[in-house]
């Protein structure tokens, strides 16, 4: 079966998945909903994706010389699955308007409340909760990444009492160049716990989790510093390689490989060809991987842009009944060119 | 007894620490010694403060039309005291040149390794174990605003099981044009602990704390995520009023205040006039102030500028046996401008 | 005769209009006008400012226990002249709500059309057009900046062909975090010309000016690159010489004083104690002053901050008839702590 | 014939033109040198290029498991030209030591000195004086970008009387974490003209032209302002043809397709799926695009990590006479993916 694809909403995160879902050979790219006709509007019909809007906007696209195939309702009507990534609360309003009378599925992203949707979602925490729900919702990036690494540690038999992770977001994202800050530090929010930690545990209820976050003026990626303490000792060998053998987490070593900063690891992904630069790991810093007694300390890097884009993909799996967990995971990876060498995508 | 104090070194600290001996009745600022004529030594001259140099470097000041009150030599056979206030690592060279044989009492600061001194010092956490020392070490900008939050703990009778300390660094200072990051997020150091756990250590030997760092594209103030485990349980209700009766420990709130960024405790700074926008006190973000059972978080700006100027002040006073602990503290707080109101210049 | 002066709007311009106004012995300040409680406020308020704020606002104010002195009519009813500095704007419409009807006089800012006011001002280009008027608008920064430079040379008898300038902009204010860039240079806007080459000639109507402008990750100052065609050959030492002696117009050598940026600039203005690092004045860069043939080249650094403030006040004098052009540009001048050696406050 | 090329430097220009050369079917890559053993080596070793290092620098390659395929001497005896990218000056050192001794032939980078080669080359402007020369120095980024408007014009007939193009120089390269400013404009030169307009005069010598230049906080591109003034009246539409035609010159337009910035420039070039979102056009903003009388003004975008690649590529060519102007400067862009749409390959 190849699965009809739409996708609502056609920026940052719906431009990947796009992307992502016309490379998999089980699924069709139907087209993507657009409201404003500019370069991403452009690009995309050179890439012989088609566009459709609102009925009221087929002019302004028209005006401008922008090919439209059609309104969104000759879109939803035509595809088994939509893939909302509208921003934070148009997904609900969608949903009410569109999906629910329609009967449609729908994956939602991070940006929803997690009402919108039956299960909140990452592929290696839960994938199997997923399997034929109509309303899945692909947790944010923070979430997903912290949601990964708890999970690489839970799925090798690990006992976590408690995680702290501490948060330093990027600004905004490259092209977004109204958003702040300049030169400042924001308390985003000032309030303990951020939503992070909450948010994780729509995924996994069971982690005791506290979160802190703060904005800076960076555009490229998150930095966590995390600090999980487990019932009982741990070495650093066995974290190094519970890292290692997890899929969609990578190691990236300071010492000897001069990673130095956030941007080096970008420089690595735009060197290894990834398509738009994209790192869709979860980065751990390998030099700062550092162990106490029970205590786990670790930075990673969060690559905002793309990180959830493997997990719509499964998302979308799962809904849609394609395949089993580690199938779909371990599909997605190869597929989309993550690093598969050393991961294990037969755990627990 | 007016102590002669000369400065070494008349960069962001020293500046700061020179205009702040002047305003002391107790201290006579004798001159300082800069290496290069610029927009910093003409400003000196100005403001009526004698300006020293290496012997092969008058010339290039005479050309330049800045006028040289002498030579280092003539500046150190002229003071009681020194603070040096150098580049990491030159306050040691310094030492052993000049200090050391010349019988000279020094004060010296965070970038010198502890070793330098016979003490590393924070007036709220050490004042008494300086007095009658001859070399001294302020502990840097990081260290003091940990070891100050640390100490209004302890001063108030509450047992640390463990401090974590998380902190984003600014790239740096407003005037160094030439250092980054611009986009980026730099591992300062990649490795676990940072070096201000163990700096914090240098001054209260007894806690247990691990800190991790990164740097950001920021000139204005570091930025904490504090994490203390105490033994027992504490309220918030405690905790927010240990802070407001410490002295150099300011509470700022976002939700009836609006202090939402960094540059907002420093907007306030340049509002209520402080001398450069100088912000001498930990900026403690009251909303962030958040205890479950045991454990609190918070979040602290920290103005790399101009914290440690009030701990250099009282360190003089320490060495030179001026006055006691509580009595040097309120005396520099009450010249240089600290907020009082409410503070308690008799803890413990 | 002691001026009753009322500022609206208590922001960056405000606020510094505030503290200028009450450092004149022919005026006083009445009070301000804000509408929302928040640090500033309160900064207000400990300073002796009296808070007024709408009928509806007061009651926020007294909530979070920041003191209001009355209402914005009862401030209106008790001033002589009104210093509007809201967001661009809303000057316009307070003019039509309120100064209007009341018969009040008002200084508006640069935000506004050029409409608003019977005269667009800058002292040392127009003070005499002002004088006995009702309603001035002292033009923006960047306006500003601009006019003061081409006044320079009118006043002293050059004739100028075309002026180009080229503006790079700070993206924010320093406490505005929600602004940006982050990692961008924005097209602000991308057509030609920028805005302020026209609001030029709004005060200097004779002159012919093109300007472009682009906003980068900066929140310090403007820089503006500037190339100024005159009617037949000029020497280097003429245009020094020309801004040496010109008011409001600073030199800053790079090669000599290490000036190589504008944040040394602005270094410079906390160092010699100016109240929030304010630079009233012209930046220029004196190693770009550069001459050939007919045609300029320079650099100068814009405080955006801070510029205008001796112009609201000189306004204030003009519509009031106080003084004479001259004298309250010195006036203003001595008394907000400009570099005033070597100006001619006697020019054309 | 198939070229064999070896490259001395990996970074930021060698690692691009490596990648191009390898697509080129006219040459070859033997192998790149690499001083330090990091991820961009390791990247490489990936690609299946080989890396040839220092003799006393292969054990530290050993030592971190990358594979060194031999010594420089062994890569530089076994190539028909080499490309020099290394870091300002370190071209003019190998020169000396190995290219003039051991006959061979090289393409200096815009670091050099002009003096380092016999033709400072750009192809649109020169590519037929450097068939058959030895030593060829491909000008900067910013030389590159203004040489290519120029020629645009040159090319078609206009005759130009002055450029003045005021340069906002990004402050760093993405992954060079440690260069700055962070919140600041620097004076980089404050000197006029900047050394770009005399490197400009390297190239095509009967051009009048001045350029400023400035440095600040972005990574990305850096931009332009040009001004240029024709012999004669031009008109708009004729200007947009030119560039329209032109090859290595794009317009990009912010009303239509909402170019408001350039990192939207750099996001349209990650969209359309550029390895490392690369721009080797110049990115002309079209809005800005304005004439008054005879005189144009716009501005560009330049992509200062890749806009030399294709001029590298042309270089080699020519050097070593394998093909004409307009037949290499095809061959590459087609290859490497330049726009070619419009575009005329048949200039003058």
């Amino acid at each position: 079966m190849v699965v009809r694809v739409g996708i609502v909403g056609y920026g940052t995160i719906g431009k990947r998945v796009a992307d992502a879902v016309m490379r998999m050979d089980d699924m069709e790219l139907v087209g993507v909903v657009k409201q404003n006709p500019d370069y991403e509007s452009e690009v995309a019909v050179r890439k012989g994706i088609r566009l459709y809007t609102y009925e009221d906007k087929v002019d302004k696209f028209e005006r401008v010389g922008i090919k439209v195939s059609g309104t969104v309702d000759e879109l939803l009507r035509s595809v088994n699955i939509i893939v909302d990534a509208t921003p934070d609360g148009v997904g609900a309003e969608n949903k009410a308007r569109f999906y629910e009378p329609m009967g449609l599925r729908a994956i939602f992203q991070g940006g929803e409340e997690a009402e919108v949707a039956e299960v909140s979602f990452n592929a290696l925490a839960n994938y199997d909760m997923a399997i034929g729900k109509r309303f899945v919702r692909v947790v944010s990036c923070n979430t997903t990444a912290l949601t990964r690494l708890i999970s690489a540690f839970l799925l090798h038999g690990y006992k976590i009492r408690k995680v702290r992770a501490y948060i330093v977001r990027r600004g905004a994202d490259p092209r977004e160049f109204k958003k702040g800050p300049i030169n400042d530090v924001v308390f985003n929010p000032a309030t303990v716990p951020s939503h992070h930690g909450p948010d994780v545990m729509t995924v996994i209820p069971s982690v005791s989790i506290v979160t802190m976050a703060v904005a800076v003026p960076t555009t490229i990626m998150h930095l966590h510093m995390v600090n999980i303490e487990f019932d009982g000792l741990v070495s650093r060998g066995e974290v190094i390689k519970v890292l290692e053998e997890t899929p969609r987490i990578l190691l990236f070593n300071s010492s000897s490989r001069k990673f130095e900063s956030l941007a080096q690891v970008i420089e690595w992904a735009r060197d290894i060809g990834r398509p738009r630069g994209d790192v869709f790991e979860n980065a751990v810093i390998e030099d700062s991987v550092t162990v106490f007694q029970n205590e786990l300390f670790l930075m990673q890097g969060v690559h905002q842009e793309s990180i959830v884009v493997p997990e719509n993909v499964d998302a979308i799996r799962a809904v849609m009944r394609l395949m089993d967990k580690w199938s779909s995971i371990r599909k997605t990876d190869e597929v989309l060119g993550l690093i598969t060498e050393g991961k294990n995508y037969a755990l627990a």
